[in-house]
């Protein structure tokens, strides 16, 4: 591996070791001793409201297809976390938002993610699927299809939000103390 | 690359280019596919006092060695952001502490870093260099190295402890308008 940056250019071999001064193992590349430190990784997304309904969209994709979610997704390399939010609600529900408040930081450390999800308002109520959304809608909070939400911390959030839906500060929420 | 969780086993070759179904260029593995996301990475830290006085460190290591910044660094994978900030402290100031807020939450694009800085209580004031560290010290306000702190980040969140001490719980504040 010799430059991570260069496009097209093959890189390698890499190998699993513990590097000098270090106290675990990384991937290293044995010809030039890049170190490929591997991360938490943040997923951003939304509790995005038009009027009193919430943006949820259907899964197109593993894992979890056909199962209803917040539009969220892994922030990308250059962008802040709002940006990403933002980003998400776009590519999974053609869905244009604007920030309001940090509803709760979502710690998976089974897996290494970390959740940040928003508080946000919809500039208007036309949204439609995404490539990776089945469908989309606007659901009222009875009509949320709560026995069909893809992941936990989908539902950890919508509580949240209802918590505070009245609230214009406050501090986020964490995971619940017995984690997933 | 076949398994990049199985140790010492070589991998390779892997270049520079767009996936199918997606919009930007990634690591991709030309013998087996696999795709090498690369995300912003978090940093957790924290401003840790004992009575009223603050945990500086003064790093051992670029970049910015020799300058003063908080007990804070990468979040490493399976650790929650709170676990990863108590494990900083210690990693650099032989610190143990303890977690009470959120102080900010600073987005730093340009190099793809999301900082995440706690408010916390040393639960001891004996606190020693750890080996990233040239020496830690605890400083009154007016005794912190205000024209040595190695990053803007530091500066914040100092700046929005002082702003949020008396207060048991507030919003985390954001890096400020203009970034870097």
């Amino acid at each position: 591996m010799t430059d991570p940056t260069s496009p097209s250019k093959p890189l390698g071999p890499i190998a699993r070791r513990i590097p000098p001064g270090e106290d675990r193992e990384r991937l290293v590349c044995d010809s030039c001793g890049f170190i490929n430190y591997v991360n938490p990784k943040i997923v951003v997304g939304s509790v995005a409201l038009w009027e009193d309904r919430i943006l949820l969209c259907r899964r197109a994709i593993e894992p979890r297809d056909g199962w209803w979610t917040l539009p969220a997704g892994y922030m990308e390399e250059r962008e802040t976390t709002i940006e990403g939010a933002q980003r998400e609600a776009w590519e999974e529900a053609r869905a244009r938002i604007e920030i309001d408040a940090l509803i709760g930081i979502y710690n998976i450390p089974r897996i290494s993610q970390v959740q940040m999800i928003y508080r946000a308002r919809l500039l208007s109520p036309d949204v439609e699927a995404g490539p990776e959304s089945r469908e989309v809608g606007l659901f009222g909070w009875d009509d949320i299809p709560w026995d069909h939400l893809a992941f936990p911390s989908v539902l950890w959030a919508l509580g949240h939000w209802r918590e505070t839906r009245d609230r214009p500060a406050f501090p986020p929420f964490a995971e619940p103390p017995e984690g997933l």
